[in-house]
């Protein structure tokens, strides 16, 4: 969908004019009542779900989750996933040819936030005939958009499902996504953000923040289970090449995404994480942040996850409940690390089923 | 000093003479009894202790821990630092110069272990006239060098001082180090390791890894005591620019650490980290590769050691009992990660000091 209407950005920027790429699954029913959206997390996208005629290994990023007679059941409900602007799949984004000067964004194309995310969701929704959604949900950086909806929308949502998220980063979690991003800008061919036109990309950069991005999505035990020691060869190589299954496996991620992903797409993506914290604007209080919100909150996190740990779930939790709001935590016991809000987990799918029921009934769905 | 005799290592590979760079301080007595050995990590050298004259800033690495009136009491014990073989602080290493050829090794330095570090280690001692050292003692990396003391040369040591180890690296381990490595390595200065051949430095890839090394040795707790969420400037800049304290924190301890370490050496000690798993030589039981042991033992770890969890020092410990050794082990609260290990803390130092005190007793001293 093209936007011919500016966007102002919480940077001060605009964006003259953008194009989001989404999908959708499922009926809007008569009322508009029965639409969810599906916010993304990192390197997410709009194919949330179901696979491409002729392209068998085309599955959406939560085509686990979301489906007919899955745990967002599109039986009942409508579910929209879009691509955030500055993203790499379609939506505008730094890679986009900029109108003003048929040349790409590049180094041009403006830092966002959640917040500006959001309100170009909402956009689109206007344009969907959405006035309400009856639930907005996302893991990671998808589930920091559901909560910013309840902030910033909040009679524009019945429900914010919040997964495996934080309500702000941690040093140590800016630290991370602090040496991707000096992968990515220290990469000769990153030529300050205009590497398109010198004809080059930054794929050793973005190579190593998606090695070590990977690293901080499992937990050590996940990785013990899946790699353990395993070397390649039974003996040690005594050089350089690549010896022990781990290894293997972070240089293929690494080669993968590199190939598929936009370096400055990464930066942005990386640096809405690092801003996101509503505590930030009212004095360092999260639940002063939430009082403007009125949605029902889901909020789920895993046992393993040390990159957004359940502790920081439950700082959400508490600022929810402290406004009075109907609020469910579970925490789900898992090895996978944060990576097992992808993952399919019998009690995690049954929670979110069993919600999302429930939302169900109140939409008439 | 200065070795003649060819040292033979375990990849097969022959250093055919080196040099080993060490400082002593205190006295050997009469019995050459009281000779401790302090084994340096990662990015450690010789100079452990003291400060050069003139050079007010020049204090060892671990010059809290060792000194006159210190826990390692050089009043009573002789104390030796080395810098290990393939290092870059003055023993022989990839960046010094091959007499073979007149040219820096380079790729051509062989990759180490832990193993032949303590080899190279005992051919200095029996030239230091030391038969047995009273301990041998280490944190990290160097607590594992203690660990092999025990194994290759269990009548020439009284105990082992086995700070923040692990009895091998876990699957994140090594996928911490792999990226540290691929950033080397992918840097187009690395030249396949001949960089000073070609007049260069991959500084770029040693500063990711060293900025990525300092996350890890830190906790998630310390470092948001330390650095916050705090912005240098008081709003975010919307741009590339650093902006978090903890973001400042990492380029300077990055660039810093870019400019006086060799980059092979950082590729020889990682992999010399992950080789490391005595049990891999005796079926998976690590009871079993310390059979050999003698040595009493005294295990240390820290709460809040994510790298090197305490839990891991618990395998150890549980080894040495399988073999009816003499074992203290001390599990310190401390909220400074695998750093603790080089930090004052006086219930960790009181350990030491204590143990030492026995020690000493034993000895002589």
């Amino acid at each position: 969908m093209h936007f011919d209407a500016p966007l102002d950005l919480d940077s001060g920027a605009r964006l003259e004019q953008y194009d989001l790429v989404y999908e959708t699954y499922g009926q809007l029913n008569a009322e508009h009542s029965n639409a969810i959206l599906i916010c993304h997390a990192l390197s997410g996208h709009h194919h949330v779900a179901g696979t491409y005629e002729g392209e068998p290994r085309s599955a959406g990023w939560w085509d686990n989750m979301v489906g007919p007679g899955k745990p967002v059941d599109t039986r009942r409900f409508f579910v929209v996933g879009v691509n955030n602007p500055g993203g790499c799949n379609g939506s505008t984004g730094p890679s986009s040819l900029d109108p003003a000067t048929g040349k790409p964004y590049g180094s041009r194309f403006p830092f966002m936030t959640v917040r500006d995310w959001v309100r170009a969701q909402a956009r689109l929704a206007d344009h969907l005939g959405i006035h309400r959604f009856a639930a907005v949900m996302g893991g990671s950086l998808g589930g920091m958009q559901a909560m910013q909806w309840a902030m910033t929308y909040p009679d524009r949502l019945g429900h914010a499902l919040v997964i495996a998220a934080a309500p702000s980063l941690s040093a140590q979690n800016i630290g991370f996504n602090e040496v991707a991003r000096q992968a990515i800008t220290t990469d000769p061919d990153f030529y300050q953000g205009d590497y398109q036109a010198h004809g080059k990309l930054p794929e050793r950069g973005l190579r190593l923040a998606r090695m070590l991005g990977h690293i901080t999505y499992l937990s050590d035990d996940a990785m013990m289970e899946k790699f353990g020691r395993e070397l390649l060869k039974q003996k040690p190589a005594f050089s350089l090449d690549v010896e022990f299954e781990i290894e293997s496996y972070l240089r293929y991620q690494g080669d993968k995404f590199s190939q598929r992903f936009d370096a400055n797409t990464y930066l942005i993506m990386t640096k809405a994480l690092d801003y996101f914290d509503p505590a930030s604007e009212t004095e360092g209080s999260l639940s002063a942040a939430m009082a403007r919100a009125k949605a029902g909150f889901l909020v789920v996190s895993f046992t393993s996850d040390w990159r957004f740990s359940p502790s920081r779930s439950r700082e959400i939790v508490k600022a929810l409940l402290d406004n009075g709001l109907n609020v469910s935590y579970s925490e789900i016991d898992s090895s996978q690390g944060h990576d097992a809000f992808l993952m399919e987990n019998g009690h995690y799918f049954a929670v979110i089923r069993s919600y999302l029921d429930r939302v169900a009934s109140e939409v008439g769905a």
